[in-house]
């Protein structure tokens, strides 16, 4: 079962569980082992991390952000520093997103037509228009091992047709993406719209599947609709996109979201959530998510969380990790971060041996079971964005 | 040379070049090779700095404050969790910090009678008052390897019988503080104070070397004054102090600082600038100090410091670097505190060696004809405490 084309890389399904997969994605800076979970690295770099951290998490993957490097330093600038896998001294591959969600999110900063979108510079407020073939531009500047063509991200609130417009759209840019396109060492994802309606899903992928991509994003969701409606979304898209190449769900998630989603059939995930929630002090456990600022850890003597291998855990204790916090020390950043996305990664590599095991089913509802989802948490995830 | 005191550690100097003094100095957790720099963990971390940095970087010893643990976590939560080694998990020796210079930089938190220092905590406003048997417990609980007693610092502008009181109730507290000592692991040092005044410089080493103390640390400068003035008191203090001593001069410096205080006999520094002055993108160079956020480091491929070994110049670009501190991503500040930490390092250490081969002077000379001290440098070091 394997999909082998020279020009965009390869994905090998190795295993598949009900609609869970564990597979093989061939990228010009390595193979990756599905599913896998991508830490954020924005400004191209994961908040409070570096690669030799990333190392110690076991993250194979990481993303950046084609928008915002785009802005700051610039992609020539990226580009003269050796492009970004040189400039952040990270061997492994790279995801560029393409800056369609900021489009979305950077809501009062943009306008967009037919030809691409106008932003406003969120860091001095210059002008600037991304085109579809501009974006890819910058992204072979950057050199990423996976590209993310511009794409329209709808709103909740929007009317049916208006959503269908943005399908277009994307269908069209992603057209004008691969017209554009020239290095064969970058694949191009094409991505999936359509907001919350299975009709207009079905729509987007029918168009989008088309042209035959090396692998598919289902973007557009996680931006504030409920749980139950992400997953059900997710999963319907899933079944839609062709069996045989990846499934990428953007920006999604939590730790509950990876295991409903890699049980929907999805193959790679990014979230900013873990970095984020652990500058807050938020620190995942198989119990579900704790804050370890509460004072009940102040002299708790033990280990943060005896089940994890990461550095925070294994090194301090929960007392003087609670005190970083506490203390507002740079290093509690780092620690937590360390810890929540090394928690991710584990997952990522449980489910991953229990879909080889084929026993999947019982490592979602084991995993489900024991971990809380607390209202707090719930709140916070709606944050993240 | 060695002065042996089973009770109190031992010092010895092994080579002398001048005033300068390369020596060994042992404590409870191993033996140190002086001249050396200690980074500062007010809080119980070197601000963005963890141990396996603090390896790397080659520090052996590093500075806490009795003043700040007491306040939080507290001494006794610090000392359930092990004592100061075990809760930041650092297995190297450890030199306290009492407090006195807090009652002298939070003036307007505090009141100073003869039985201690009435402060109210920067934290929470909530009032402690802190007697020299208080902070010597504090620092038992603490259990770290070299103790600071209580102490009166002046200011610049205080009246001759302030400073003079200022004297006789240091050495007041110091004899309450051997009173109340118990641990014998943990060295007590003597301190110096008398503002820039020599007459006064002299009365109080004069009244606390009669205490025959296994060290003796030189507060009270770096308060404002010129660094000329910096420089011949502290030359001044540190020839009326006992030869076979190890000699500690309070919260000194800058590398200019270093190098020239060694030249005048000093053995032990600590100074948070090094890591304050690198989370504002000021770092140094053989040169002088740079700033890295200068719009001429965007474009630079190269090594930031090509003289210099640590992580940061030799895994990352300068442009990157530049990105970093630009984007405000928090791996700038520990990257930026890792170089600057290791040039500290550096620099004693070949200060070390320039006594052992008795070129010290031209060490010194040849450091200090390159290194350049700007009106900015000289500024920043004034705002650093």
């Amino acid at each position: 079962m394997i999909v082998k084309n020279k020009k965009d890389g390869a994905f090998s399904i190795e295993y598949a569980d009900g609609d869970a997969r564990a597979g093989i994605l061939e990228t010009s800076h390595g193979q990756l082992k599905t599913p896998f979970f991508m830490p954020v690295a924005t400004q191209g770099s994961v908040k409070s991390i570096d690669p030799g951290d990333l190392e110690m998490i076991g993250s194979k993957i990481i993303l950046g952000n084609a928008y915002h490097l785009y802005l700051r330093p610039g992609a020539d600038v990226v580009s003269k520093l050796g492009g970004l896998h040189e400039f952040m001294s990270w061997d492994g591959p790279i995801l560029t997103d393409s800056g369609g969600y900021q489009g979305f999110s950077l809501r009062s900063l943009r306008k967009i037509d037919e030809n691409g979108i106008t932003f406003r510079s969120h860091i001095d407020g210059s002008t600037h228009f991304l085109s579809p073939e501009k974006i890819i531009e910058v992204q072979g500047k950057l050199g990423s091992d996976i590209m993310m063509p511009l794409d329209v991200c709808s709103s909740l609130h929007e009317e049916e047709e208006t959503v269908r417009l943005g399908i277009k759209r994307t269908a069209e840019w992603l057209q004008r993406s691969l017209d554009y396109k020239e290095n064969s060492d970058q694949m191009l994802f094409g991505i999936i719209q359509g907001g919350i309606s299975k009709e207009l899903r079905k729509e987007s992928s029918e168009i989008t599947t088309s042209f035959d991509m090396p692998g598919y994003s289902i973007g557009g969701l996680s931006v504030g609709e409920p749980k139950a409606k992400l997953y059900e979304i997710a999963g319907f898209t899933s079944r839609l996109l062709p069996k045989r190449k990846p499934r990428y769900l953007m920006g999604v998630g939590s730790p509950e979201d990876l295991v409903e989603c890699v049980g929907r059939g999805i193959d790679m995930f990014d979230c900013v959530l873990p970095t984020r929630v652990a500058r807050n002090g938020a620190l995942y456990t198989r119990d579900g998510r704790v804050n370890i600022k509460s004072a009940r850890y102040r002299e708790v003597d033990d280990t943060f969380d005896i089940e994890c291998d990461c550095y925070s855990c294994t090194k301090f204790s929960t007392g003087y990790l609670h005190h970083l916090y506490r203390a507002r020390e740079y290093l509690a950043y780092r620690l937590g971060s360390i810890h929540n996305l090394r928690f991710m990664t584990r997952i990522m590599n449980e489910m991953r041996q229990s879909i080889m095991a084929r026993s999947f089913d019982e490592y979602r509802t084991e995993f489900l079971a024991r971990y809380s989802i607390t209202d707090e948490s719930a709140r916070m995830d709606q944050r993240k964005k």
